[in-house]
């Protein structure tokens, strides 16, 4: 709670979030609160961010070409550009609700805001974010858990390694979320039809073969409480191009806060194949 | 007739093109043999190829990724790399039937290999193709014009600007299939289902709308004979970044000839979407 008790010192939370357009969201954010954005802008698809120098640019959208399940790329704002189609009217300096800021792969801080870091050679990657087809599982009869007990997704990194591009590599990162064994072919199903936002499972049932020791330590996110008969499924995550750049060391690079999105005008259901 | 006449003088056409592996396809390539790929190994994915100096590279990347329905990648090969998963054992300056060169966007040869223009900086873009669809289309009951009559799809450049990035920008290129009435919505839906490689169609019924003026005339390929009754549907094509290429007039820039694809070793099924 301290990012919420911080930010609300300066700035209320909304009484609806969800039913807030993603501008009147993204004008929220830009005044200064930094909440996570699970359940904000029904309807409206959130993203990871990854930024980078120009000099890197390539690699990263190479990487993210290379997999496409865990790197999904909704846009990209060029070499000094602040907003874009999927913000429109925005400043992606300001509108996501809080930052992560990387120096030689080692986090240095996490502001509200990165006016401080701009400069006219970073470009921005806005990727697809799991948050997407959460609504159609829970249209499909499926309840997500960290919705219900009210707690970011756990995101872990796996001993799974991402095909690397130039100088990124790193490991797959996956988000989970506990499905009841009767409904995993549903929840499969259900978000294959999402390939833009990570698409089916990478894995299910068994966390030691992706490497992860303790389901009840994620390395991002909060541990879920997995309920007897429910099976953990594994999708790929958008915040596994920050690992990359935790082990490429990049003299400069900034992303979202995991679980603090930015809110775009995409609606979830523009990234539903027929 | 006349690449088939050159060819013919050094390498003959295998007696059943269909059955050949890619591999094998490859090397008949390799040898020589400069003919239309239309046909060959059945069941395997064919693909379009741009290939540019590594500091245009970023730009092409992103021109595709913000015109992914004409540029969809299907892989990559980093600077100087040569070969790569897409066509085990091969080598990209030799194993496509011909290549286009372009110098300041002009076009200056032909070559059956590149070998005298590559350079250890050059990037091979290697993006998806609609040949992937026809076997689909016509096992759905929906004869494709082209391989009937025995000529090269018809392609066209249309009024419909795409997308630019940094320095590519440039007209969408399609091709035309004319379809029955009746079976325009089977078409729609059949290719619908490869969205890696161009998908659903972008125009149905009026090519004026697209700017093209004459059917028979096409910029690239072939004319087809539209029977009474047939409908000209438009796909995006993978010619459109050499439209960009031959705007934005790079120093180089090399992709195929127009028919003459790589032949990969990923499936057709590869591509389908559940």
């Amino acid at each position: 709670m301290t990012n919420q008790q911080e930010a609300t010192a300066t700035v209320s939370l909304p009484a609806d979030p969800g039913a807030l357009s993603p501008a009147e969201a993204r004008a929220v954010f830009r005044s200064g609160l930094a909440v996570p954005t699970a359940g904000w802008s029904r309807g409206f698809a959130q993203a990871n961010l990854i930024i980078v120098p120009r000099e890197l640019a390539f690699d990263v959208l190479l990487f993210a070409q290379r997999n496409p399940k865990p790197c999904p790329i909704l846009g990209v704002l060029d070499a000094g550009e602040t907003t874009g189609p999927l913000l429109a009217g925005g400043d992606i300096r300001t509108d996501v609700p809080r930052y992560t800021v990387y120096r030689d792969g080692q986090k240095v801080d996490e502001p509200t805001d990165i006016n401080e870091y701009w400069r006219d050679d970073l470009v921005t990657f806005i990727v697809g974010c799991s948050f997407t087809f959460e609504s159609a599982l829970r249209e499909g009869g499926i309840s997500i858990a960290h919705i219900d007990q009210g707690v970011n997704v756990p995101m872990y990194r796996t001993s799974v390694r991402c095909e690397p591009a130039g100088s990124m590599s790193g490991p797959l990162v996956v988000s989970m979320r506990p499905i009841p064994a009767s409904q995993v072919s549903d929840a499969v199903r259900i978000t294959s039809r999402y390939p833009a936002v990570h698409g089916a499972p990478v894995h299910v049932g068994n966390p030691h073969e992706l490497g992860i020791a303790d389901l009840s330590r994620p390395d991002f996110g909060d541990p879920v409480q997995i309920a007897e008969g429910h099976i953990p499924v594994f999708w790929a995550c958008g915040v596994t191009p920050q690992a990359a750049v935790m082990e490429s060391r990049p003299a400069l690079a900034i992303g979202h806060a995991p679980g603090h999105m930015l809110i775009t005008d995409a609606r979830d259901s523009d990234y539903l194949v027929p």
